[in-house]
């Protein structure tokens, strides 16, 4: 375990980070996280990261006194004692109670914990292979919290396949991927599933709808059957850490491949304005 | 924070428990836990309780040596070292893995959690009052996992309301309440939600049915909707720390009161039955 970490006031190797029960992470996963990646001291839309991370402990109603500034502070001390060129950075803001009981009345305040380590920045044009699996999550898909098992069930099944992702199915629609958002294109228009309660507002996704966007190509915020995905031109797979993908097999069939074009305009346009970012232009 | 603790190896008191952010408890609430209460060295039910954690984590897939025997010779000895008379145990099983990565291949083994603290054993005969909430939760609930953010966010809505607890309502349906299973008595039968995914089997449930069959009372395992439930001779409401207790008002509508004689010979039954498993009869 490498890397570098802060948790409430203290830095430390990350391997020698210490929670205490009172850190309601470990009973109650009453938690919000954020991940983020970058290289030579930038990190990628970390504003929008941070400002994720703190609305999330907004709609939970977590009672702290952080700023953005400060988060964003210990985030590039804790890249700087990491000593990595490219690395992934993580946040997470938890609430802390001295005894274990659900009701939130007996917090007494928050814990931050915030990691930085090495980090293999995505590469252009990656391909991957999908299952689907039906979406038992709860209903509060909008806020990133650390209530992650229906996502550990679902990657740990996709590894079992071979895959490297999972498409959620709730009530025949795709939502999104354990731990991606997912769009497709079909007839020159992008369509992904509209921001409510079922997925992540992903950062990643919003930058693909500003890409077509910039690139003049039309999307549309509604759900799309598996059908509809199986019959898509290209399936598309956006997620903070890998930036953009596409995925050509889907639990054993051959999927899109039939508009390689605008999916390649897409993914130089993220690309290139991951690329600028970092480089500081 | 009292009270005596085990984790993987070692004894220290439960304020001195440190967890390591390998333990996926912390990134991925990729945990299964139980509660139970005692007292004077007996643990109420505690091998149905050892059995529900060792299930759980059989059907998440945590590859582990555990036996029930080791787990209940820990938690006799956290029991020994709290001093408590009578007391809550905690127990609980998390995957370990040396980076953050949702899928299970990662993972090295698990982490194993026992703590005995001071609890006061529940009285007869509780009264309270609810509210009710949609019920948002993924459909792993058979599975007692620490995956808790939305029991937190209605156990939350209850206190604020001054209320006890939350009735979780799905499509119209009753499950379960936040940390508690409930049930209605109508004409002298009783219905409780059927065990599947959307309800814990919980073990308190299990002992109300049980009370049922003993006391010839009839009893139903079907969903009831919410105008059932406002309908009903009485609401019952069963946990591991508070036995049984009635319910008498929902979102400050007055509700049962009007088969007090069946609630008390549940009421009864229940507590001689702990009564008597304490007090080793």
């Amino acid at each position: 375990m490498r890397g570098y970490a802060y948790y409430n006031g203290r830095f430390s190797k990350k391997e020698d980070v210490r929670i205490p029960l009172s850190d309601r992470v470990i009973y109650f996963a009453d938690a919000v996280y954020d991940v983020a990646i970058g290289k030579g001291g930038r990190v990628y839309l970390g504003d929008l990261h941070i400002e994720r991370l703190l609305s999330g402990a907004g709609a939970l109603g977590y009672n702290h006194g952080y700023t953005h500034d400060f988060i964003a502070e210990i985030m590039s001390e804790c890249i700087r004692r990491s000593g990595a060129e490219s690395y992934s950075v993580y946040m997470q803001m938890s609430r802390n109670a001295p005894i274990r009981s659900h009701g939130a009345s007996v917090c007494d305040g928050v814990n931050l914990l915030i990691t930085a380590e090495p980090y293999e920045l995505p590469l252009k044009n990656g391909e991957i292979k999908l299952i689907s699996k039906e979406d038992k999550r709860y209903r509060y898909c909008n806020i990133k919290t650390v209530n992650l098992l229906p996502a550990v069930i679902a990657s740990t099944e996709a590894e079992a396949a071979g895959c490297d992702e999972t498409v959620l199915l709730r009530d025949g629609y795709v939502t999104e991927c354990a731990h991606s958002n997912i769009s497709i294109l079909k007839d020159g228009t992008l369509y992904t599933h509209p921001l409510d309660e079922k997925i992540l507002p992903g950062i990643t996704r919003r930058e693909l709808l500003s890409a077509c966007r910039e690139l003049g190509i039309k999307y549309r915020e509604v759900p799309f059957s598996l059908s509809e995905l199986l019959l898509a031109d290209e399936v598309i797979v956006t997620s903070t850490t890998k930036l953009i993908r596409r995925a050509l097999e889907l639990d054993g069939i051959k999927l899109g491949g039939r508009d390689p074009a605008t999916f390649l305009r897409l993914s130089e346009k993220m690309f290139d304005s991951f690329a600028s970012f970092l480089g500081g232009e």
